[in-house]
């Protein structure tokens, strides 16, 4: 951290500023320039709050140097992670995509869809078990039985399933049937939540909240890192801005930003990025080009019948256009789906 | 809900639209103007997904007529609804002020402040025991010994007590200590936790997303309402934006649109709204100018040293001129604090 | 500017940025800490580009610690400004508030309303002769015939006479019928017209932008000043979010935003603020609650007939009610309208 | 427009509707549904404000059917507009690229800059002579003589001129020396601006204005073809949002939502959309793979010492690197860079 005092300030507001830190635990490193002196606090830990020193006397600036999350950041482990799920990396060179309706709705329905997202060369099923809807009265998933009705799909075509747990005391059910624990966007600054899947060993599929920054997206993962589960997988969902004739607007650019500042693989949901299904293939192109570890997509037989985001999910042809497009981009990037 | 179809739409695709309105179990009204038809679909559920339509053939546009919630709406409910709390009321002519630490850091601190808020015409106090902390290593709360202590503080001086529940399953015991739950911006968007809200009758202070529109808040108070629970006060405190000056951009011109909306009595958190102490008086000043139902305000009596946000608690003196400048600002709108 | 190197840095590194400060013509002052090494650069401009050094090696951050505008700053000039318009005063003790219709229309039209409002305690009259629209087949004002009407309306009724500038090649004409020129939200980031209102004297109100951060506006208002003209009075006027049910948020707390940061008078304009009649009311008694030092309101006797703007034109008896309402707030803060 | 009335309005409410319909010159078309009465309203120009409407009696909602613009939509002209642009298209299946520098600086620097971009395959030279800076103090641009050393350059290595104009009054002075006209997002919203450029011929490049949704985007680009022009390029440059870590948040989903809206073609500016070179490459990637029709690209051979925006300029390698990767990925949507 870095105090910037006025240029007015006097020597017992200097002095009272270093007593602060001292109190506070830190050594402090004042250095005297010509018009104004800048204290440097050293070794300070993520706890300490900023705002207290801004409003000490004669304090013009407070700074925060490090970033306010570690065991996320490329500074503490520069190497890339890759998450390896039953044989599927995330944040390797290959790319995997998981693909698959939003609710599970029926046996005939996952496995026919199963059937043909593995089919178009997908690695992973999802479906939702428990869906968080933002109105009371709609549909809100099968619960156990979709979570069975998943398991099974995914085994028959040799998929690893994903669904999202809405809320910690489901982890350990989910946990039986899903091989990612997905932690949906409203989640995302649940900290009892993060905290109690940090303290489990299931891959984490982390999407970041509607309204996040990409350090508060971090801190989150943190939250799960600090518990000592490092199988974290981010996804970048769309973020909420003044635009409306989409849904989200997809922040594509996150992507080559958390690859920098982090060393957790990075995958791409179009589907709810964007909430037309005519949006998707796009954006998944574009997800692929910008270099993202991965993809989720929303793909159902019947879309127009769906329980839930029929609007947004691929007819199973258009999702093969998707895989065969994106799969000629990784190429480019010397990658590979 | 109304959907506009394209003037160049055939017969055969209106035709489509209007079986497909009978399949989803609706009536339908077809209405043909000169240059194209609209049809005007009855009784519609908030479960139908528009996005359903927009998506066939010649639909040029749809429109959801009524809004996506019921119980919440001054439409269903004209009349203001006035949550009573242990002889305090919300929403009626007197506007009651709720005031205290972020943190129940101590008894010694608790009942301090308590004593000071209560000398200065506060009904209630606040005080955390579970703190939801963006950094895993910040301090996290006293847990059931704040409880403890917070009803302990709160009873001596005839007070109300307001606490945060951070999860569903802590519902039980938080009520065992406080009058009224406080529902954080962050679980807002928590359906399950809604839904158990819903399930018991204590009132809840329900926060306002940080990025949630007045929308999507009333579409929460109304998973609340739909559990049979009607005493739900609603609590501004601050939307994210673009600007970076202030912590939250308090949105002031919410207090008006709620009530327009809704029959939930409205207050404002200027203190979470701006993050910072010396903006905490004039933005309760404009909250109750606005014509919000009360104010929780953070104060503390040794700020510097508060274990979380003391940058924005008031200090006890501070607080006093707030209740004063309050209390004849709500005399203009034929109020009383 | 201080530039924190990273822990890492080699010494070759460190210089290589010392060198290049001073090859920027600036002084540097170099302080070594136990775990990295700071380096304070002495007297930056506002022009210095701290991109520049962030992309340098072993560079882990830049801050800026000066604020980027000087004229407009409380730092550069601690007391307050009062801006006099022909012995109408922003920025005093005495709340001065603007009424008019959004556009000028007929003589009848201006006349009737420049009376009820100085009547009702107005001290000066809007309304716009050259209209800013969205769409180019709206309405886009009387032109110079419009200008001659308010200024006869004006006159009559003693009032002061405040209208839009559309572009530099006006600011003669219309300089010869107003006694402010306001610079519309689409315009502030218009540096060539900002720099020609600069070079002449008429006062000018400043709106803010509808995306633009309160920093970006003060360096707008740098421009003016750089000029020479000081004459500047800032007016909030809401800002872009997510939020639709409102036009736009009105950013109350920029209102002890800017007069923390600058010496410039605030006013408050909740009629684009909120862009419906019935918010306007709340608004603007939240507005002078806040501390705004004027108000600008649209009033029209026949808004369902105004040629633009007419749903957030407020009607002669509710004018009455502001004024009324906000007069008595003023005297809580110890002013008067 | 359809006006939707409330299940309690009674006939003279509905009546009143119907005769503002008629005095406002439009034909109804009344709808009794069983719950309540829709109003269609045929004909509606884009100047009626559905505002008016929805301030009387008994009127639950009122609907905008039709686009706020005309010749800018693809149901006006379904057939894709190409520009042409002395020999380079855009719109079509080939994909220029416009590099070069953000400002000229010298006759060397731009000669040099020139050689490169071409070499590499670019179409267009960009450089800047008239720069709009944020604070009045920064480097303003070499103005004329800028002009003459970008056509001198682009002419020597037989690149199209692109350049921004910043004042109405300035583009027949620009247009001696552009091969197209710039408009920045800044003026994106200056109306006036606007109409002038409608009225000449020469192509205009008009960028996004910073907080402009999509569809005042394209109300912009109505105002130019109302005037008669149509050699209109739409520019994607970045939206503000809550985002600090990128400069702004380039909305790549822009791409394919224009593209459906509207029938004229769409670039992307990578540079500005992300204010930092390690994201150029990207972002430039991810525009081509959602369907950009062109790329706009900030290039430097010496960007430490760009008089502006050098954190933004690419390197000559760097953008040796974007061509041949762009192109790979264009061939992937059956194009060609």
């Amino acid at each position: 951290m870095v105090i910037i005092m006025s240029p007015h300030a006097t020597d017992e507001e200097i002095e009272s500023v270093i007593d602060r830190v001292k109190s506070d635990g830190y050594q402090s490193h004042r250095s005297a320039g010509q018009s104004r002196t800048i204290i440097g606090v050293i070794g300070t830990s993520i706890e300490l709050d900023p705002r207290n020193y801004e409003l000490m006397d004669a304090v013009t600036e407070v700074v925060r140097v490090s970033e306010p999350f570690k065991l996320a950041s490329r500074t503490f482990k520069p190497e890339s992670t890759v998450v390896e799920v039953s044989g599927v990396s995330f944040g390797g060179k290959t790319i995997p995509v998981i693909a698959g309706p939003c609710a599970v709705e029926s046996r005939e329905q996952i496995t026919k869809i199963a059937e043909l997202v593995a089919e178009a060369g997908a690695k992973g099923l999802r479906g939702g078990a428990y869906k968080p809807r933002t109105s009371p009265y709609s549909f809100q998933g099968l619960g156990e039985q979709g979570l069975q009705l998943l398991r099974e799909a995914a085994d028959k075509f040799d998929l690893i399933a994903v669904t999202e747990v809405l809320e910690p005391g489901r982890i350990g059910l989910v946990s039986q049937y899903a091989d990612i624990l997905q932690l949906g966007a409203r989640n995302m600054h649940n900290f009892t939540f993060l905290r109690e899947l940090g303290e489990q060993r299931k891959p984490v599929l982390l999407k970041r909240g509607i309204s996040a920054t990409i350090e508060e997206w971090l801190q989150a993962a943190e939250y799960i890192l600090a518990g000592g589960n490092s199988n974290i997988i981010l996804c970048e969902r769309g973020i909420r801005t003044f635009e409306t004739y989409t849904r989200n607007t997809m922040d594509i650019s996150a992507i080559p930003v958390v690859q920098k500042l982090s060393h957790l693989p990075i995958i791409a949901d179009p589907s709810h990025g964007t909430g037309r299904r005519h949006k998707v293939l796009p954006m998944a192109r574009a997800s692929i080009a910008a270099g993202a570890d991965g993809l989720m997509v929303e793909v159902h037989t019947d879309p127009e019948n769906a329980r839930s985001d029929g609007a947004q999910s691929l007819l199973p042809e258009q999702f093969q256009v998707l895989m065969e497009k994106t799969r000629q981009i990784a190429v480019v990037l010397d990658r590979s789906i």
